[in-house]
């Protein structure tokens, strides 16, 4: 059985096809019936009329929207149907899988249930073509990031989820029962990407879930979410990582507008452009002075550090005199980072790292690591870290492991910044929180 | 710094240059010492006469092989040089990260410790170059893969790992305390990648781990591996998907052919081909009745199914007769596949799937799934399994589900037997097993 796709109809004009798609509405008139069939390439509408096969008309008239139906029948122009000027004449229609009725919730809809209504019945949220969209979109950009990647040489590496210490600190961390010992859950690939740095693989990426026992309810975390890290060796500073970094990303979005932009336009009113190069950078330093300036109040806990709003903050004041989406924030305390990011030589109080906003929120973290075994030590001595737990780690760095930085990045806020969702719960495939675990 | 890599050294003949690597070997002799530096592209001597910086010489002295290097010097051409005719005149050196002496065993030493010794120095064993090659080969692998189906219109997906209910049996499955309840780790993105065929996204394919709590020591199993899994729509049988499968399979090791067949013939005497389309297709039924002609015996619990040693042999048949190295077997009996298997109409105790073998083992599953809700729920009832736990799960064929099929594949299994290794452990960036759960 060969299948024509809805999109590609008006090349069959007075021919014969057969469709697949589901049921997105149905008019059932006294003497005609109008079906309008989707597939993921467009809407056709389907004619039947009634007395031609009564049986038919009756199976149809039962049919629920959304039911999966196998079409056959002659497409025909037709000027006064919308949907491209052509329909079909059912000759024949199979049903696939009939929709129980009634349905949830109605995808295609006027009036959308509330999102944790739509979350237990993901798959026809799923059906929405914004989110189809967004899928597509996404399939686009991972894949352009990849490509950048290896036109860089850089390898691409699976490092184990499940791990015999802590990968970082202990706190939002997942353990479980492995055989007769216990096991964590990777709240990174950190140390297996500065593992490959050990074993000369020089460049390397990884796109990987990423687990944190997070209890937070907000809009922008989840418990388990879609890391993708790199790390790259031989380099001069953190400068280089943002580098690269930048170009990655811009890259990255020019192939989703070569694809997607006129489509982005259209279903979510959304002009997409690729950011240009380089983004702009900002010290930790001058990111406080600059809210003192602007009177955002950082909370006192927040001394070496930023809060979202902050973030916010610094991410609409670039927007606003750069027209830019995309900051680098550089050169944190060593106070707010993990043991690893190596201290600037000069200020010892600061790291060699940066975040990554874009439109205000934090997408990536990112840092020269720090590669010499006895500075490393110390400086996991002075976070309080038990030498022990870590040793695994720390021997990566006794037998000749170069100069090397990377960064972990989040692909659900990617898509929740460059399509401008308001929830990551949106953003996601599935969606996993402290009180979601299905579907 | 401008770095220079090894293989481009030709390109600087009279040059300063700086290169960064590891001391592959030192010949420190009376007047002169040599140093052979490797990167990721290759080696190359650096020669440096001692009396010209004798502290210099004294630091290159007391140098461990494998300690990261930078080294700036010119480079001449030199006919005596084995490798490439030339070398470097040293004129500064830079230890990044110096080898502690001994290393815990030379990677590129004559004689190679057992594999649990290196598995414990996995980054050490990594810097073989039969394993750098590995990683580059798989990379271009994924990226083939990716590549064919991103042509035929597949959406990437990235399925959560943590989940409310089991995936498939409540056999080897690792569960885990999660807030106030208990989550489990996907033994497959099976339910996930039918989810998406329910939520009309029609073709979808995932990479990502999965996890298998599963006790045994073979050389071809892990609890945690890559998983490469496909699921499409509208198709009409198994059949549909074996046609795709094997267009995909071949595309991808004719890449890998273009990129790397050299390579892999010289470091590891293979000789690498893309195989024939079709690939040899056989029944269980077929496959049983060979097994009696080559005096194969089966035990009597594999009634139903095969054994590796019968994969080996029906395997060594195909190759035999048709020089295939990999192979369906099609149409297993219902007692030996999952309930969501579809079964044949016409055979009723058999379902329309099959197992990919590549010289012998197994390499992937798929099947055709039951997509029609009631002879769904028939067929896990006739399980035994609870619909209250897979109530979820079965909630995707209500509301307009079409037929669909896919297959899920083990990315280092397929490592394993395109370059001919012995052992899935020398085949993956980092194993884990029942007493394996570092570094």
């Amino acid at each position: 059985m060969k299948r024509t796709l809805i999109k590609d109809l008006d090349q069959h004009i007075d021919e014969q096809v057969t469709i697949q798609g589901w049921l997105h509405t149905l008019r059932d008139q006294k003497s005609m019936q109008f079906l309008i069939i989707r597939d993921r390439t467009g809407l056709v509408q389907v004619a039947h009329y009634k007395k031609g096969n009564l049986d038919l008309a009756k199976t149809i008239s039962d049919l629920g929207t959304e039911s999966a139906l196998r079409i056959t029948g002659k497409v025909v122009k037709n000027e006064i149907v919308k949907l491209g000027g052509l329909e079909i004449q059912l000759e024949d229609l199979l049903v696939e899988n009939a929709a129980q009725v009634p349905l949830p919730f109605e995808p295609f809809g006027e009036y959308l249930p509330e999102q944790d209504f739509r979350l237990d019945w993901r798959y026809l949220d799923l059906r929405r073509e914004v989110n189809q969209l967004l899928f597509e979109v996404q399939t686009t950009a991972v894949q352009a990031m990849r490509e950048f990647w290896l036109q860089e040489n850089f390898i691409e590496i699976n490092s184990p989820k499940i791990m015999g210490a802590p990968s970082e600190s202990g706190a939002e961390l997942f353990s479980l029962p492995y055989f007769d010992t216990t096991a964590y859950l990777a709240q990174s690939p950190q140390f297996y990407k500065q593992m490959a740095m050990a074993a000369g693989f020089e460049r390397v990426f990884e796109f990987g879930p990423v687990f944190r026992a997070d209890p937070s309810f907000t809009s922008r975390h989840m418990t388990e979410f879609t890391g993708v890290d790199m790390e790259m060796s031989w380099i001069d500073s953190h400068e280089d990582v943002m580098r690269l970094t930048e170009r990655w990303l811009a890259h990255t979005i020019q192939r989703v507008v070569e694809k997607h932009a006129s489509e982005v336009e259209t279903k979510l009113g959304l002009h997409l452009e690729a950011p240009m190069v380089p983004f702009p950078r900002i010290s930790m330093a001058e990111a406080h002075k600059l809210l003192k300036e602007i009177g955002y109040k950082l909370p006192p806990e927040k001394k070496f550090d930023l809060d979202p709003g902050a973030e916010r903050a610094i991410g609409a004041h670039f927007k606003e005199i750069q027209g830019h989406d995309y900051v680098f924030i550089t050169d944190w305390p060593f106070a707010s980072r993990p043991f690893y990011h190596m201290l600037h030589p000069e200020e010892p109080g600061l790291t060699r790292s940066f975040d990554l906003l874009g439109k205000g929120l934090e997408l990536a973290t990112g840092a020269q690591r720090e590669h010499r075994y006895d500075v490393l030590k110390a400086q996991a001595l002075e976070k309080g870290l038990s030498l022990e737990v870590i040793q695994d780690y720390l021997n990566y760095f006794r037998y000749g492991t170069p100069p090397h930085g990377g960064f972990g990045f989040g692909l659900s806020r990617f898509m929740m910044v460059l399509l401008d969702l308001p929830n990551i719960r949106e953003a996601v495939y599935i969606f996993r929180g402290p009180t979601r675990l299905t579907p």
